[in-house]
């Protein structure tokens, strides 16, 4: 029996591969997680527990797609980075999408039970939505990461007064909310460390800066003498013509960025720094495997 | 502390809404199957417990979006449709491939202890991939429906034939694959016959005809007296200018779908019968609650 | 010399194939006509001259592209349509848009002599921009060329009594617009009538229901004995399984509508009786050629 | 009389803006030149007064349209040049295009009577077809522009030495196809020159480059003492935080570009010294105004 008779229907498909030689951003969001935060009674302003799980589910995805490059995660929302040199799934924008968010809710209800013990999940479960987005030049991709950084920032510093005026001032949400109205940064650090005695800075690292995960190899030390500007190197490095590297090539990087330590860091990712001691993440190519220390 | 500086990231946010008035097709397949069904020995050529957890994991998403008509699953793939006037996220695709993907992973993985007893779940998981296609018209989304039942079909029948040789006729693979190369389906239905005493027709019918999912309301008696094309009827009554629905309305609509009854059936879904007696399916109005047996 | 080295550029072009089976309509519009009618002194409300010529260039683009099945025009723009079967350049957005626009603009400036004899053209030149837009009903695009047509007569009535004020009633534009502010059309047919003696019903045809081009084919007499739905039956006849047309058939079929007198009304599109009577416009199918008169 | 019952067909039209930050280039070809240059004689294998017009059509649009940086012809196709930074339209395809092919093809049928001065155009009419491509960096846009300039070098070298088998040597079509199939640029020098005295590299330079289309302004020496990668420093200078500018300093810009002198050139557009001397194309600034010589 032949299927030719429907087989049209196959016709109707769009292509939807992502333009080449773009930096491809894939952000995933929790759905509906004010109300699942409370089913679950999550901590708040920051659950410890919650944040590790996401971590561990992006770190889980990172080690099943070689091909991310860096990921970046605060509170119920995850981004993660394909090189722009990148051709996985022949870069189209729903096949990269629903890989990431559907490997990411598998090891989210996974590993749940490790980080809430007491709390199994009951439906209705956590789920999470995502898309694709594309950025044309390492600055635009830097700006993007910085974006969320200082989001992860902003949020934090109001959720964290917010919820202190609660818990230690006894306020009620709408007495703290009215307070905060209209107040800046130094308003708030001032209100945490005035009436609380909180210094924000000794705040968690993961609190204020959200979660880095990213392949590790050896760190390169910047150059005193020459003017290391890490953006400028990697748009020279690599906006020439595509390589076409050959199958065992790409194998054969692969297979090194699968041997490498897949680590999670609370790291400032909004300065040069941090991408200048890694060039791996925007040159797109393994770095020097540490050396196991003896 | 103003994100200003960075915000601009979100201009490369493109629009990725689907042409108002078409259905909406989310068809999910999983990632790698043919490994992971090895590595928990799944049954040749099917295994129940696998499908029946395929279908728990459907009917939980279609309990969590009401919006979703129905919904066809074969092996290791499922299809959701959406009705020509759903509205659901502003129609985005990656919204509601990212949703429905995330929402079946979710139950996939948690249902799965239910379904496997024996084998708990390690990595790497099990994982999907979606896309969202749009039909224009009601004939080009059963044709659709219709592709995926023949395929199921036809698949059915070959690795009916292929483990049969296999499993009773002791041949290996490469022996089996030969003797089927080119042959019909009569061929197939005469080999399980004649060598082996199977009549195909009395296989399993969630195997010969995948699943089906919808919600129940009470089936419409066809009107020998007239020309009844659901087709048509259907073209007709869904085509025109768009209903501008009342919220209330809109959420009556809903509740009245969250109430129904989701029912998986295994029914040939190609005919027009299946179709003119559910008219709700192809309207995208809830149809009649059945009165309680006493 | 090889181009191989730089050829990987063409990666970076994009489909932009239209969905199947849906209605393509392409609309143009002059590029700052506003200007550019000043500039040649085009009457006001409504330069004969100018229509005449819009519709002389829709022709040409008419009697170029076969494809097309109907256009309709008013004041600087025009909208043709593609048949929902139509597979011209495969779909591509692009391409179907600028052939269009470019035929169109080629036989604006060819034909301007003829009908603005006293005024060569001179830099800089009318030109046109367009988009194309698919539509997946018979009612949808039935309800496109209606808002087109009621466009028309809305902008018409206004123009017609805006100017009347001015050039008959010695009003200058303010008082005229401040006049005009928030009346309803039977305010402003009053307005003529009472002040200046204008039954707005005996305009012209070509200013209140602007100019419709299609192939001409003998008209089909309604039967009153059946209720003639002409949406149903070409939803009906059209939304089937794609034909698939023999080569020679399209090419007979092209051959049909070439030899066909294509033909430029000023007629009531938005009631069914015009489709009714030409249902060659909606199934498709070239008419019956009217037979020669004695 | 409200418009509101058709409007909702406006929901139909889809988005089509291009990704912000990119290179935008607008490509048009001649619809059907080869019967197009058959009719009206073309010489062969170029012909100088249709190359001439080409220019001159594509000289009108950059000077009707400011935001375009460069453009590059050859044959019968032109292609347009937008800065990455540009935001004309709002970066919309069909309107670029749309707008670019218009304005090209106004311009073709309105200067024929000046190139083709015994040859007055008849039906069908000449016209383009154009497409819209995004190239994300510098090095993109400049493979895109030397693939074009390569092209020209192949068919012209390959059309030079066919036509002149056939003029000058007596061939028909056939035995010289036949002769030149399989030989490399060498081969084709050799027989121009041993069979014919013809030194390739004295043919006209309008022919072997193709023509170049550009803003004038002073020329940069490029300092030998520096290390000058105009490559890198166009992307390290464009790819920045894109700036926002303010109204009336766009608006100078604007009136900068429109008093620069449009050139059209035939030079060496692969190599870095044509980029590296006219600084303004990559950067997007206009450059230093010529002084007038005495």
């Amino acid at each position: 029996m032949a299927n030719s008779k429907f087989e049209y229907v196959k016709q109707f498909e769009q292509p939807d591969s992502l333009l080449p030689n773009t930096w491809i951003v894939v952000r995933l969001d929790g759905r509906g997680f004010t109300k699942f935060s409370t089913k679950y009674a999550f901590e708040k302003p920051n659950d410890k527990r919650a944040l590790d799980l996401m971590n561990a589910a992006a770190r889980s995805v990172m080690s099943e797609l070689p091909d991310i490059t860096i990921a970046y995660g605060v509170s119920d929302e995850y981004s993660f980075v394909f090189h722009k040199s990148c051709t996985l799934f022949e870069r189209r924008a729903s096949k990269l999408v629903s890989t990431i968010v559907s490997t990411f809710t598998a090891y989210y209800i996974h590993h749940w039970p490790v980080y809430f013990k007491d709390s199994p999940l009951s439906p209705p479960l956590p789920s999470f939505d995502g898309r694709a987005v594309t950025y044309p030049s390492v600055q635009n991709l830097r700006d993007y990461m910085s974006w969320r950084q200082v989001d992860c920032h902003i949020n934090n510093l109001y959720n964290t007064t917010f919820w202190t005026l609660i818990k230690q001032g006894g306020m009620d949400g709408t007495a703290a909310e009215l307070m905060l109205k209209g107040t800046f940064s130094a308003d708030k650090n001032e209100i945490l460390f005035k009436k609380f005695g909180i210094n924000y800075n000794n705040e968690p690292e993961i609190f204020k800066k959200g979660s880095v995960i990213f392949r590790e190899y050896e760190l390169v030390e910047p150059d005193p003498g020459t003017n290391n500007n890490v953006v400028e190197e990697a748009e020279k490095t690599t906006t020439a013509v595509p390589e076409v590297k050959s199958k065992s090539q790409l194998e054969k990087e692969k297979k090194a960025r699968t041997k490498a330590k897949i680590v999670v860091e609370h790291l400032d990712i909004i300065r040069d720094e941090f991408w200048e001691r890694r060039p791996w993440l925007l040159s797109g190519k393994p770095g020097k495997v540490p050396k196991e220390k003896p």
